[in-house]
């Protein structure tokens, strides 16, 4: 819908005016589906992780934490099954010789069905008033209904085609379709290719002794191959867990919706550790725990909901995904899978090394079963970014452009402003910046009205104002004021730091959870 | 020196026991030059940012931090230098195969030379006892003396043709020296060349729109390339700094010594936009800022010094390191660069773009010079876990192995004991983990007798052991017991939050600048 690209338009305007995104490499004309982090991004983006470090790794007595490299031994790939399928099914044209998703492709056929049947469902919505039912409509309408077996037609075809590998009947269909290249118009294609995601490089100069090596695709894999040295060495008793924060990469095709999906991106997973037969159990409990978390942040539960998947990975025996409302709709913002002994066998299997833990009160020695949660950080950072965005009405009339980020997230907690730029006003806020620094990210402003400078810090996503005035000098108290409520209250300047403390401080929020 | 040596792998070897560094896909035999932090290891690789973090960006009012992304557009590295000139000088033997650091093999070559003098050192200091002194011994023995004079010799002669490019040189320097391939010990070596240190990949995948990525081999260009938008966004007036941490990548042919020298490592740097002709003032303030912040560790001044570089890379006016004693002798841990205004005006050049700032005080614009502070954070770890590492003789004639981390950076501040399984005890100690939890880093361990409790987290590093006995049950109190000194004191369970804070808040260490 227009209305979301509008919105979605004005989130990434917004993240670059005010610090947060910016195009990687923006002076060379940027690097496609590449972002950089700003300096209110930087911040938010480290908070958030620290946010969910601390309800993971801290307020965890059996999970603890690792970081391991992006190289890792390329026989890791094989034993994860990311060298022989981890691929996009590819297509070039043979006019343009430009290369495209081949699901894509079809996906953006039935796309256009579907605004089809939004539009005939429009236009009787008009008619209908308050007495029309889409649902009904739908099935009633030859034409409409018409588009949509169309469309369910294919996506079906294309998904059965996929999963048998049958990639010619792929490129059949979107000849059947009638799909043209978008750039050339033409229908002259090649077949249909497997590509890996994985980007490669080669360690060591030797063009004998180079060794092929991938990014790493996930960070899942370095918690694999370090289970055993972190039980031993951490004397950790099953069920436990090992959590990990780091950069991945993917070498997409298609890479869109700014930083929802990137080439490089970053992902916080945590790999739980269980007795073979307990894995369900855990799992319902960890998808419980993890969307605690999410709403611990007061971002609204009717933004999430859960998507058990039907179709499994070939290495999960239960996943479900946590989708959030993005600008653009529903989607997944985190994924918690049941990952069986698959991963710890496969390791075992291609190293020859056991990955076997003993069971001191059962007596036994197992491969441990896993529950992974995974969140991609950025996405997380684009689901707290977008869903902060508020045009306000205010009463006067006008409006106010407000990030109302959670406050713990929030990259300044506080902005420092001398009511007038003289008379020794300057010095005691930057006195009051002197004292609150050691404790929050503050920042001082002397610039502009301070009306002017409330609406900065409102759009920026700083939680309070304090205005430092003449009655200061007389009396020590500064005018405090609240971003959402835009209440103001005059406090003494010794109850500043528990004013902002309760409101910042990650202990209070997790208390929410 | 072998006991420089014995220390070396003492340490190593202890951060793999103690959960601190694991060798990189170990299962799998390693990678070599990368490797993984472990539980403990993460938490002080962490601990350690943090506090490089918050005394560089949040303390400072005129300093932000950005996040830029490894994969940065191709262009960077020309404009930087590093496409045509950060390469190592390699060689083959041709009949090992085997590939080279042509200044290393020289370099092992004096290495020889030193040992033999060291040799000679050492039998006639055993001759001479205590009235023996090295340098006349050296500058009267004939011998010595000409091995002392050769090595020096050839080290001129390799550094000024490495200068002048002049590889046939090194290459006629290696086969006058007769230098063996230490594999096949044979001559028959090819020419010299260079070698880029970048690691390549392909982003995208059509053959035709692929391009030629590298992995970043430093942070500071994600900076150069962002520094108008942050600074036009942010706000900022020279002179200001932008912080960041991130992974850095490097193809190096001879890694070793550890973490020290990595393939894949981490950087702490922050760049300062200063006014032209300012920049001697600010390179003098943020070297002294920056040993501020090392001695506030408290890791002996002694094991800090300057190294004023006399050879400047082509892009600075003044270099110096910051030194320390590692394991194996003083080695680089920070650098503070004072790099022009070259980064900038390259850009300029290559992207065609404008990089100015313009000053509204001088009503004048330019290009701003820049002083860099950079600290590679596996550099920092390896010296913080070197240096705390001690085998401690006791008054009982035993020895313990205490790890004297800063508490600050401790990866567990806190472990909480019950004395005995039973009695309810367990149960109390567990309480006073879920208090403490939310504030600090604890572990619960009722293993073992207490005093083994005690040496495994001396080992570990753990600043606090809070043991729970019989009387806890009474009186609400336990024993807390400290690393360094041993002392136990008995103290109410309600006064531990505030014992341990004093000793371990960023707050507090900071405060020792």
């Amino acid at each position: 819908m227009a209305n979301q690209e509008d919105q979605f338009k004005k989130v990434i305007s917004h993240a670059k005016e005010y610090g947060y995104v910016f195009q990687s490499s923006e002076i060379y004309d940027g690097l496609s589906a590449v972002y950089d982090y700003a300096q209110n991004g930087a911040q938010l983006k480290k908070n958030i992780r620290e946010y969910w470090w601390k309800a993971m790794v801290q307020m965890h007595e059996n999970i603890v934490g690792i970081d391991a490299s992006i190289f890792m031994h390329p026989t890791t790939w094989k034993a994860s099954g990311h060298v022989d399928a981890f691929n996009d099914p590819l297509i070039d044209n043979k006019d343009s010789k430009k290369r495209y998703r081949a699901d894509v492709l079809i996906e953006d056929y039935v796309g256009k069905l579907d605004t089809k049947i939004e539009k005939e469902v429009k236009k009787a919505a008009k008619r209908f008033g308050d007495s029309f039912d889409k649902e009904q409509f739908i099935a009633t309408n030859p034409r409409v209904l018409g588009y949509k077996e169309k469309g369910d037609a294919i996506l079906k075809r294309m998904g059965q085609s996929l999963e048998k590998e049958d990639l010619a009947d792929v490129k059949a269909l979107i000849e059947e379709l009638e799909i043209a290249c978008p750039l050339s118009g033409s229908k002259n294609w090649t077949d249909v290719k497997q590509f890996n995601l994985m980007f490669g490089t080669k360690l060591g100069a030797s063009a004998e002794s180079a060794m092929d090596l991938y990014l790493r695709p996930e960070t899942a894999q370095g918690i694999f191959v370090n289970f055993l040295n972190v039980q031993k060495t951490g004397r950790m008793k099953i069920p436990f867990g090992i959590a990990q924060t780091g950069k991945a990469f993917r070498n997409e095709i298609v890479a869109r919706q700014f930083i929802f999906r990137m080439r490089e991106f970053e992902q916080m997973e945590m790999q739980f550790f269980v007795k073979p037969g307990t894995q369900k159990e855990w799992y319902e409990q960890w998808k419980e725990t993890r969307l605690k978390w999410h709403l611990s942040l007061g971002m609204g539960e009717d933004n999430y909901r859960f998507h058990d998947h039907e179709k499994l990975a070939h290495y999960a025996d239960a996943a479900s995904d946590i989708e959030f409302r993005f600008p653009f709709g529903f989607k997944e913002l985190e994924g918690i899978h049941s990952r069986t002994d698959f991963d710890l066998k496969s390791h075992e299997e291609f190293s020859g090394k056991k990955l076997r833990y003993f069971d001191h009160e059962d007596n036994e020695s197992y491969i441990p079963y896993v529950v992974e949660t995974s969140i991609g950080l950025d996405r997380m950072f684009l689901a707290v970014f977008s869903n902060s965005l508020e045009e306000e009405a205010l009463e006067n009339n006008t409006t106010r452009t407000v990030l109302k980020l959670p406050a713990v997230l929030a990259p300044t907690k506080a902005a420092v402003f001398p009511l007038v730029k003289k008379d020794g006003l300057p010095e005691i806020a930057r006195e009051i910046i002197e004292d609150l620094k050691w404790d929050f990210d503050v920042l001082y402003d002397e610039k502009d009205a301070v009306g002017k400078r409330y609406r900065r810090q409102d759009a920026a996503g700083t939680p309070f104002c304090i205005t430092v005035d003449h009655d200061t000098k007389e009396d020590n108290t500064v005018t405090i004021r609240h971003r959402d409520t835009m209440e103001q209250k005059r406090v003494p300047i010794s109850e500043l730091k528990s004013i902002i403390a309760a409101e910042v401080s990650v202990k209070n929020w997790l208390q929410k959870m």
